[in-house]
């Protein structure tokens, strides 16, 4: 059994045909697929019409009781159940989910120390037994960013670290690829060249790279991420562009 | 094998108390049962803040592009998680779902007459497969009256209207009882006092008293419908306040 994870940006919420491209891709190909996603802007257009301030630390949302309604109902309503029923129109058997659903992703509120994050959570554990079910019955489950403490307190999560988590749990069990789509068709040697892409990056190339300064920015936390999920017992983890999800650059363990 | 449909309306997500008090009464029996929600008035108070003009016609939301992201927010959001989040600390295995999770409620866009009704939807049909699956394995399906049809439109749905046709689908296979709660102990002979209340009702009976005029206004469709329920297949409908599930008025066949 292979079972991927398709982490997918909150953007193709508000760009239709995105998704629509997702769909027809994942629609050759479903099978014992687990899509996360985000929510991209659509929590901050509502807190700003709604008059409620963003507040950001580290590039990271700090999350008082009026913005967890905000992003519960931007995340697990409105892109959970938009994706699901374009999934659905398109004959997949897709299932929104959040963590509190079947109790699948339990969390803990972030502990206060310099930053009080407020509804923030740290993924503690994800049900396996409840998510291998669902794909063994066929089921794509489609899992928004929102966790919940077993006192039954909902919580905001990054939807990267749910992937990771997903993904990390269900290794014990299965061969798992993580895939992360983001704005790059993958880990390109120059930034400015599509043609640049790498295919499949080791460790080592990856470290040669990053000294040389052609891998740098953003790509690098991404990419350590992914290394240290390989460690964690993750078969594979792909860097790529929605547009293109089984393409881009694959990162695995030297054979 | 018996199954219970509960409808609770939305007020139980702004009364945090009231839910607590539903959760403890499931705690103790919560096997083969389903609770469907409304959203009381958490939407209206989301468009209201978000300055999006309420359209009703006969009681009924007339629901544009806007107003449908937010019921979709609300409902499939907020309540609907915030529901399940405390059944979960309950210890109760609950699971959020909307039409369109696993295509559990397919409906059509109502067509346009004298109203253009936006994007309301009126059930087709109830994924009853999926549906008895969960229960099997011990889920308590928390159902919101978020629907979509074939082409994956979302659509909203009144939420009484789900809870019927979810019993009508199930009561091919199991004997449904089918629990609607309001804001009343149950069926009242005098709706002054509490004491009068009827805890079987036969038709006979609602027919008499309904020409004597004990039963009227608000009762007569709710009781109505409960009529038609029986005579679609559905074994029993209970009339009850949030607070006595299993009390207050059953409407059932002649034997």
């Amino acid at each position: 059994m292979k079972i991927r994870i398709i982490k997918v940006g909150g953007k193709l919420i508000e760009d239709e045909q995105l998704l629509h491209r997702i769909s027809q891709q994942l629609e050759l190909e479903s099978r014992d697929t687990i899509l996360v996603h985000g929510g991209g802007t659509m929590a901050e257009q509502l807190a700003t019409r709604l008059g409620i301030p963003t507040q950001m630390h580290d590039g990271r949302r700090i999350t008082d009781q009026e913005t967890l309604k905000v992003v519960v109902m931007a995340y697990a309503g409105w892109a959970n159940k938009k994706i699901v029923s374009v999934l659905q129109s398109k004959g997949i058997n897709a299932c929104g989910l959040s963590g509190c659903d079947m109790g699948l992703i339990t969390a803990h509120k972030r502990e206060v120390r310099e930053i009080d994050w407020g509804f923030v959570g740290d993924v503690d554990e994800v049900n396996t037994k409840e998510l291998l079910e669902l794909l063994q019955r066929g089921v794509v489950p489609v899992v928004s960013p929102i966790t919940f403490a077993s006192d039954g307190q909902l919580l905001n999560t990054n939807a990267d670290s749910v992937a990771g988590a997903v993904a990390n749990a269900l290794s014990h069990f299965a061969e798992v690829e993580c895939v992360f789509c983001f704005d790059k068709p993958g880990v390109l040697l120059d930034m400015e060249d599509e043609n640049s892409l790498i295919s499949v990056l080791s460790e080592r190339d990856f470290q040669n790279y990053a000294t040389q300064g052609l891998i740098h920015s953003g790509m690098l936390p991404k990419l350590t991420n992914a290394f240290q999920m390989l460690e964690s017992g993750v078969s594979s983890v792909r860097l790529t562009s929605p547009l293109d999800l089984w393409g881009g650059t694959v990162i695995q363990k030297e054979k």
